[in-house]
């Protein structure tokens, strides 16, 4: 997508073809800083740090940590080393184990002199996959616009989305703003309410950014506000991402979202998410009972970082200083409010049978 | 309410019997400051700058200074001077005109040399009106929430609200909170979710701090977790204020409170909404499309307030320089989402014939 009008992935080669580049993502949208890895240490960081962050940004991040490691030291026991170091930085994030275990078992099957090629050459595989899923989420997903579009007769489609499900977390295009970007290309008239996704803010900071960057128009708002534009007729579908969908089609999301599917169905207005089918969990038949909620650290809640008026980035406290707060990342919208997955094999009703037919190599459970 | 451990009110007379005392709200929670207003002007710059706020505490102010202009100046001319300049403070505030009609009425047909104590005497009087009015809504809600606790067997029982409609929104007690009060003085064990409130943030930075002061248990949470928490039976009861209530029972109160209620009817939750009869419009039928929904300035959302790490009160920029953003104040939470409405003559179901026999002097349109 497009910075400044230059078109960027969020990680990629320097032009040396071995540093790796990225995107200081914790400097958004005040700062847009590029930083180059040119260590397996230097991965670590930009992941534990969250400079990079999105499961799919992630993976890729790792896989090419484990290039930098190979052109350190190609040992197998530098591939152990690597491994442990670069999962120690974020042990929940599912994708980051995936990557991990892809290059390990690569890596240990390669002969020691071509190890820093072959890893090389596997990380960028696994980022051009990443685009092409993407790419596939975004080409279903904007059919979908195009026919809200034609139903409005030509007049602006208006999107509300919940925190950043958008090129930034992923190696290009997005999951839910795949299909906005896909729109917006072919020319149809988008708008997007921007939730700002209290209290990590990832709406306000980085959703708005990057839509601002590659000229969609958009509009920021509270999380609170959602539910009036949709009872006033100025929302025509919602698309938000998810960390993780049930093979039944409940969906967990950023904190917030359930209240804005709950909203669209009121309001009869449809609710899509879109998703890799990375993401899909086969196993869990029950989001709402079944899936463990993360609780994070009440800081976030009661504080606010952002610019003040002497250009620095500054936190601020919001509550009083006696005041306790809870702080769950997540919540899961039940399938009977989901209009449709967006997936890279196309859109499939938020149920088991469905996704069945999408996926059918796919086993579940009895 | 207490703070620190002594009892105030939001505004009472100074020991020389003649100074009025608040508290500077815009301050709060990071300093408790208590306001002396000794001239009508004083008291239009506390309304104005929303040192005060709350539709009861904002008349009960304006009728003080009244009586403060009295004292200046008992004039025939003076009196209309009065009006125009605390009308002129916040000219959409209901209650603000209804005090300055009131004391208008009253001090132009009092000789001029009582003019000064019986503008004061009645500033009293609008003040412990008021305090009779949330006292009452307490004693109501306080049953309800009594009926939760035995249902519960005695097990905590854990409220949510949103906004503020506390007691430093009244003269004391508050109207959504006055119930919660009087349940935590006769010992129930209560705990308040407290909804931060984007984007003024006047439950993470008022409720919080009065409900703290007060002693009262609670937790600050992002107003996206609401949904979240009421699925997995954190929730037993929501009680919120309103700003307008329609004698239909449509409940128009701050931005955000629309998507709890649904969250509630969606988990078999109760939803109340306490309310002094003053604010329910007996002219208005259908709240969603008739009544108009203020948009505030946009800086609202794009910017933070808050205490930084020097302890000084700060401003943060949280969007990108050039998105826009959207500030709606308010939204309308349909009847059938409001299990009742709590008011000093009684609890109401949220519909005209309820609200009717309630209150039988009031006339409906046909």
């Amino acid at each position: 997508m497009l910075v400044d009008g230059v078109p960027y992935r969020t990680i990629w080669l320097a032009d040396d073809n071995w540093t790796i580049e990225i995107i200081d993502q914790t400097k958004l949208p005040h700062e847009f800083k590029i930083v180059q890895l040119k260590t397996l240490q230097d991965t670590a960081i930009a992941i534990r740090d969250m400079w990079v962050r999105g499961a799919p940004l992630i993976g890729a991040t790792a896989a090419y940590g484990a290039a930098l490691a190979m052109r350190e030291d190609p040992s197998d026991n530098n591939i152990d080393k690597m491994y442990d170091y670069l999962f120690a930085t974020r042990p929940t994030a599912v994708n980051l184990q995936w990557a991990l275990d892809e290059m390990k078992a690569l890596l240990i099957n390669t002969p020691m002199d071509q190890r820093e090629i072959k890893a090389y050459e596997r990380a960028a595989e696994i980022c051009n996959e990443d685009v092409e899923i993407c790419s596939n989420i975004g080409m279903y997903g904007a059919r979908l616009i195009q026919d809200v579009y034609e139903d409005n007769k030509g007049s602006r489609v208006n999107i509300l989305t919940h925190c950043n499900a958008g090129w930034l977390a992923t190696v290009d295009w997005g999951t839910a703003l795949a299909p906005i970007y896909k729109a917006h290309d072919a020319g149809i008239d988008v708008h997007v309410w921007v939730d700002e996704t209290r209290p990590r803010n990832q709406g306000a900071s980085l959703t708005a950014w990057e839509l601002g960057q590659h000229g969609v128009s958009h509009t920021v708002i509270v999380d609170n506000a959602g539910g009036h534009l949709m009872q006033h007729g100025e929302v025509d579908m919602v698309i938000t991402g998810t960390d993780r969908t049930t093979y039944t089609g409940d969906v967990c999301n950023k904190i917030g979202t359930y209240l804005k599917a709950l909203a669209a169905k009121d309001n009869d207005i449809p609710f899509y998410v879109g998703l890799p089918s990375t993401t899909i969990d086969w196993t869990v038949n029950d989001g709402v009972k079944e899936i463990p909620i993360e609780q994070r650290d009440a800081s976030e809640v009661t504080t606010m970082t952002g610019k003040n008026l002497s250009g620095n980035i500054t936190e601020v406290l919001i509550t009083p200083d006696s005041s306790d707060a809870a702080n769950y990342a997540f919540d899961v919208t039940p399938n009977r409010l989901v209009t449709g997955l967006i997936t890279e094999r196309g859109v499939s009703d938020a149920n088991s049978n469905s996704l069945k037919k999408l996926f059918p190599e796919k086993i579940l459970p009895d």
